[in-house]
């Protein structure tokens, strides 16, 4: 990771770009959940008890960045938007289901997500397993099923599938959890800056990489630009984990919706522990700048996901 | 389900079978024992741990039924079984994570499976969750990248892949082991043969029905064969579980490698406490003739898979 001189983000860009993206994501978050509600299976089918853990977990909040990134990322090509939906939930639903296994006692033992008890804490904890295990099969079963039906021709369909799970599997999401558990259980000895990239490359940044990827496969792009997503999807990923790292140690839980302090309480490698909480600031905003220039050869077509990028490290919650 | 009135096996027809059924099984396991090391991460690569704990589960024994369902099922339709190997790998893969989540002490806390000790008895708990994740990811992964890499083709590899993503999701294998454990804690009040039916189908007859429809696939019949083969499955999943149920009450721990009376310790609903023993046994061997009869077009090709049928209700682990 090359890391760019600090440079000063201008702000009249900032503030022009603040409303028109509020304006979107707010939308955006209202389609997704529309199009959520009718993807996940009904509460009163059953096992009843597991459908419900499911809408839970899934309509427990958020912001729903990572469907807005694939969504966006389409837009950005000049692709159909509506027919990145279905993916647009597919992420959102892994994601959900690597939050419900993250929070359990064995792993992070978090009682709050967004403000509410999480899954395990109202289900039990085999319930919320199951709700994660039932999560990312659904994920799955979105790409290989509802991508076809919007039309996108099966080649397409099996790269977006393809991306998804090399995302999810052991490399990548369910490997950074391993390492973020293991450096706890081996009291980071290692506190070096690579080993704290390593683990939020992976556990964040992957998955946020994937969104864009999809989306630009979607939107029927070539591989250059769909590797300028990519690099843009690394960047903003980065800066969205280091801020969430600054965020557990200054943050208020109430508009957090989580237990602050959490990552020094179970010893976990973060962005401040590793180069103190200034150097992070600077870090995450050099990071969204890097996002930003990724997007360079679009000229303009991709303002939002610029804004996005350029708004994560101020964000509050 | 209609039951059908208890025929007698024609006890030739199980002997003569029994040897070639054997030699299959065998050398079948030897191939995907090759093929899946091949297609697990390696222990040395990053994250070592949850790599080491995801090829602990996998190699730790087992008679790769389900491979076998696909693979066979492919050779019935006159498919070529080495296209089929990479899908046969992957229900391995899936159902291995099956057994990693199924295991840990939120679940039905085992401590010993196939006689070694459980995933999370070696790895702990919080690796376990994340090693079944990872090997429910790399099932998908399977069947979205490397099927397409044998020449198959895309529509094909996708159908493969929704048909698995169903089978595993909330409606099937993970919905099976919610009812399991709802079951469980409610004390299982409900004792009734259609109950018992319904998590039974979810939990292992899903699975099989969706390893013989992937054979059929990838060997290119038609969806009449494959209705066939998804028939064969069912009945084949129930002489299966039954037959579980069974040993699990009469079975000797060390040649099944497991904790034998765990069912009735911890209230589990099974086919012996609905129909009393002798009752179950007659419905194995009923549902194998069933599996037998579905296969009856076949006209011979499926000689194996008649015999696995048949040999299950005989099985002693």
């Amino acid at each position: 990771m090359g890391r760019e001189k600090h440079e000063r983000i201008p702000v009249s860009l900032k503030e022009a770009a603040n409303e028109p993206l509020q304006q979107r994501l707010t939308e955006c978050r209202g389609n997704v959940e529309s199009a959520l509600d009718r993807l996940l299976p009904r509460e009163d089918e059953p096992p009843a008890v597991l459908h419900r853990a499911m809408r839970y977990a899934v309509f427990a909040g958020g912001k729903r960045l990572r469907p807005f990134l694939v969504l966006e990322s389409c837009r950005a090509v000049g692709g159909n938007v509506e027919l990145a939906m279905p993916a647009a939930c597919a992420v959102e639903v892994l994601h959900t289901h690597s939050l419900v296994h993250d929070d359990l006692p064995c792993m992070d033992n978090d009682d709050l997500r967004r403000g509410k008890p999480t899954c395990h804490k109202v289900f039990g904890e085999g319930m919320a397993v199951l709700c994660g295990d039932a999560l990312l099969s659904l994920a799955f079963e979105i790409l290989a099923v509802r991508l076809p039906e919007t039309g996108l021709d099966a080649p397409t369909a099996l790269r977006c599938t393809e991306t998804l799970t090399q995302a999810a599997g052991s490399r990548w999401l369910a490997g950074g959890q391993a390492m973020d558990i293991t450096e706890q259980t081996t009291n980071y000895t290692d506190r070096s800056p690579e080993t704290v990239l390593r683990i939020h490359e992976r556990k964040t940044v992957a998955l946020m990489q994937a969104c864009c990827a999809i989306g630009g496969l979607i939107g029927r792009t070539d591989d250059g630009q769909i590797r300028r997503l990519r690099e843009y999807g690394y960047w903003l990923g980065l800066a969205f984990q280091i801020t969430d790292d600054i965020l557990d140690q200054t943050g208020d839980g109430k508009s957090l919706g989580k237990t602050v302090g959490k990552d020094a309480q179970q010893k976990k490698l973060t962005y401040p522990m590793v180069f103190g909480l200034e150097r992070s600031r600077c870090l995450a905003s050099e990071a969204a700048q890097s996002a930003v220039r990724a997007l360079d050869s679009f000229d303009g077509v991709a303002e939002l996901l610029c804004a996005l990028a350029l708004s994560l490290p101020e964000r509050q919650s």
